[in-house]
């Protein structure tokens, strides 16, 4: 049996992402995940991660529970779905980590790279998607939502995130941008196209 | 002012590490500090690690929350204490992690140096003081107590464990290992000897 193909989405709090992650899903029969929070061990750490303000990790111990959510998720989600012939398609994957705590912390993004690698046993989406958008659109498509841990973080960190998904796509031949500006047919015309040429798919309606 | 000495207790539930972790901290007036499980973050991840077996991590999530932990305990609790003078005396610390995760789940030892390395910055202790008795007895010290995910792991995990420590403490020179199966006044006596001769310092009755 074929081995499915993995996609991941990734980009800013507001960018659009999630509304491509979960049509493309349903366009695919895939299966929808995202991250952090997938798993029973990945809710509970989405909870001290993102809404728990008392725990109060530091950067690099924030960067480790992304990464313990990550390997949770790989090898009792993600890893068998693909296996048993079933495509994926994930809200958020390594790249998050490398913009929110590497760009976006400033911590180290080969050390990063090291302890992702051990994390997800060095699996990689087949194709990465970028929803890019302006920080003002962003946080006006989020507006009248609770802003969580990292979302009430200064302008200028949000600022380096995005840039951050930028040069990463900049750098890897599987990693596409699309211009989360256009209207939602627009971007989703775009979204599909990419499957298309990159992974021979096409996104049913 | 002089930066305070870090010493680190290590050794299988039972051999009696606690009882001298504790003993020491007095007489020598430092702060008493454990893992995993020293700070608020580290409590949610004890119970997620130790006690909450609905989140059964995989082995790889494992040591990275064990890695989040101590990251979170060094910038802390850790390095303040040391930075202001204050000996530091620590039931479990790197050398857990490599036990347990490493000889006891089977991980890459190689690179579990690398995680560690990533969550404490590189701090490692002055001493390392491995207290080493025989399973047998470390089980008919814990009898009446409950087992926790790690201890009810079936024997050969934790001879695996035990025989890791002695692993360890044969490749650095700044670990020591003590008979465990020893009278608690000859443990103390070997204890205090290891930490005059290593550290220069006389731990007070």
């Amino acid at each position: 049996m074929a081995t499915g193909r993995f996609l991941a989405f990734e980009g800013i709090d507001g960018s659009g992402k999630s509304t491509q992650a979960s049509r493309v899903a349903k366009g695919l029969e895939a299966r929808l995940a995202f991250e952090p929070g997938d798993t029973v061990l990945g809710a509970a750490l989405r909870e001290l991660l993102l809404h728990d303000f008392s725990s109060d990790p530091t950067s690099v111990a924030e960067a480790l529970l992304m990464a313990a959510d990550r390997a949770q998720h790989v090898e009792t989600v993600i890893v068998p779905e693909l296996a048993s012939g079933r495509h994926v398609v994930t809200d958020r994957f390594n790249g998050s980590t490398l913009a929110y705590q590497g760009f976006g912390r400033g911590l180290d993004r080969n050390v990063l790279e090291q302890v992702l690698s051990f994390a997800t046993g060095g699996l990689t989406p087949d194709l990465t998607i970028v929803v890019d958008c302006d920080l003002e659109t962003a946080r006006e498509r989020s507006t009248g939502l609770k802003a969580d841990r990292l979302e009430q973080l200064d302008p200028s960190f949000h600022a380096r995130v995005r840039a951050g998904f930028l040069t990463l796509a900049e750098a890897n031949s599987s990693w596409v941008v699309i211009n989360g500006e256009q209207s939602l047919h627009e971007v989703a015309t775009a979204v599909n196209a990419a499957i298309a040429h990159h992974l021979g798919l096409e996104v049913k309606e």
